[in-house]
């Protein structure tokens, strides 16, 4: 079998490697596709050199197929369509209260451990979930980013009538606008680069240019003047940090699904005037992984217009080198079935 | 009668009024005791002068006796102890969404129009509250405050075995550590004042002096190592901003009790990581008046401990000067029977 390997310095290596028996507890899974996620962009440019132990197969955004059981697997078959949630929380103790997908000792499969992109991938059973058998394989690798979707729309209790407002549609803003807008609420979304505002308005999304329009203008228009009930702060600046408090409505709920490397000015004044909240908003949970899971099986997301490209496993340096000359492309997927 | 007046330049004067009959929808209240909010001690410093119509009745953390019944009042009889939630939301649109509380148009009787520190006030008798009759008259002066503690405990969602962290343990931070500790929760004071340390120590508080002693580590260990569930940060600075994320544990629900004059640098990672809440809290609304009303009737909450002073109505310049110069001062009554 051949797997890919992060070897520091912008560098990936595709090798031979032996195929292993799963060890107790765990599946094999034959590798379909891996999609390139922010975070494994952070790791190719060094970000994150001291979390990942070089070299290492990274990869988390998987789809694939049962391959072989180890001992103690129930309720898997050879041949299932599976997917992973790459969350390792077998640490997690009292003190997390029960949220174990952001448990204090929680390890992230894939980058806090051995990832996907490869051709077979051991992994343990309790973190691998089932796909419908007519599921399309490309699209079951958005799997893990529609879920992170389906939870930060859950946290943000949006629902049907409401005006939401998505700040930045990258992947995950796009998804995020997608899930939003299947609760029936008016989804609005703020985004700077043409190619991505030139995608999102061909599926069908309000799409707001904030260098060239005024967004608080046009949320107070399409909300009667009420502004909004919920934001999505995907886009990770200080300007969408100014933003968000801007936009918001009396009581409304702004959800921070970005990540900010440093402390961000926030308008707290804003926040106790109109008695807004801000919400958290990391990873997902497994019932967000099983909404998600319906989503791409039942087709119910546009979300063939999320692929931008794919590569071969054995081409996976130029699929990072594109990414990371590309600003405006969406998901790039490896195919691991070379 | 007497009335006050704040005539700007930190200055009160005290004249005669004519009396007046209360108009339709109002009574006349005959004020007992009236309680020095910062907000008044805002007014007295000039920083409000844009809001307030000088020469102006101000005071809003009031008691009394009903006295006359205009026209068209129902549910009122004359010799009815009451206390008046100061929001008039006469303005309320459909945009506010039922929040009327914090309505976009509100007005915050006793600041935009006339308020209470005179010996009778003619107010609209939709916003008067009725008391027990064997209540005491200078502790339900302390209504307003203790209702925006119940706001703000109840917006924070805290039940029993939680833990609690006040940050800011003036009178308002005192009064939300007391309406906390009637849930079940245990309760930090964090203050650095040496007298209302002593104080708040006096009501059987767990006070930590974060200059003196390691308040996470305090929080750390109080909690088996899961952090707060619930903070409160009342004290408005930059410090507490940077406390409340450090202390938070996982899914903790910081409540935005203070107002900050400026933008504030917030851990908006700390917020993401931890999936944390940020809640702000403004004033009441009438479920928290019933609430204080209940509190304070039955002398459920140490109150009496709060009065620090009692000055006449005649000497309403006297107290204010007295409290621009004693910082640990907790709450100052005016008695507006003399």
């Amino acid at each position: 079998m051949k797997a890919s390997y992060y070897e520091g310095n912008k560098t990936f290596t595709v090798k031979e490697k032996e195929m292993t028996l799963p060890a107790e507890g765990e599946v094999r899974i034959r590798v379909a596709y891996c999609g390139i996620c922010g975070s494994d962009v952070h790791i190719y440019h060094g970000n994150m050199d001291a979390r990942v132990s070089i070299p290492q197969t990274i990869g988390h955004e998987m789809s694939g197929t049962i391959d072989a059981i180890g001992e103690g697997v129930k309720g898997f078959e050879v041949g299932d369509k599976v997917v992973v949630r790459p969350l390792d929380a077998r640490l997690e103790d009292a003190s997390d209260k029960g949220f174990s997908h952001i448990a204090k000792k929680l390890k992230f499969v894939g980058i806090d451990s051995e990832g996907a992109m490869q051709q077979y991938w051991n992994i343990m059973a309790s973190i691998v979930h089932r796909l419908p058998d007519d599921v399309d394989m490309k699209l079951a690798a958005l799997t893990e980013p529609v879920a992170v979707a389906c939870h930060d729309v859950r946290r943000s209790g949006l629902v049907e009538g409401e005006v939401a407002v998505v700040l930045g549609g990258g992947p995950i803003g796009t998804l995020v606008a997608m899930v939003a807008r299947l609760t029936g609420a008016k989804v609005i979304v703020s985004e700077l680069n043409p190619k991505r505002i030139k995608m999102l308005r061909g599926l069908g999304f309000d799409v707001v240019n904030p260098a060239e329009q005024d967004l608080l203008k046009h949320v107070s228009e399409l909300s009667n003047g009420a502004l909004a009930d919920v934001i999505f702060e995907v886009a990770g600046v200080q300007a969408s940090v100014n933003t968000m408090t801007e936009i918001a409505g009396i009581r409304g709920r702004i959800v921070g699904v970005a990540i900010h490397a440093v402390k961000r000015e926030v308008d707290l004044k804003m926040c106790f005037w109109r008695e807004l909240s801000f919400i958290g908003a990391r990873v997902y949970e497994p019932q967000d992984y099983e909404h998600a899971i319906r989503l791409v099986g039942e087709k119910i997301l546009p979300l063939e217009t999320m692929v931008t490209a794919v590569y071969p496993l054995s081409e996976i340096q130029k699929a990072f080198d594109q990414i990371a000359q590309n600003p405006s492309g969406m998901k790039v997927l490896i195919n691991c079935q070379g």
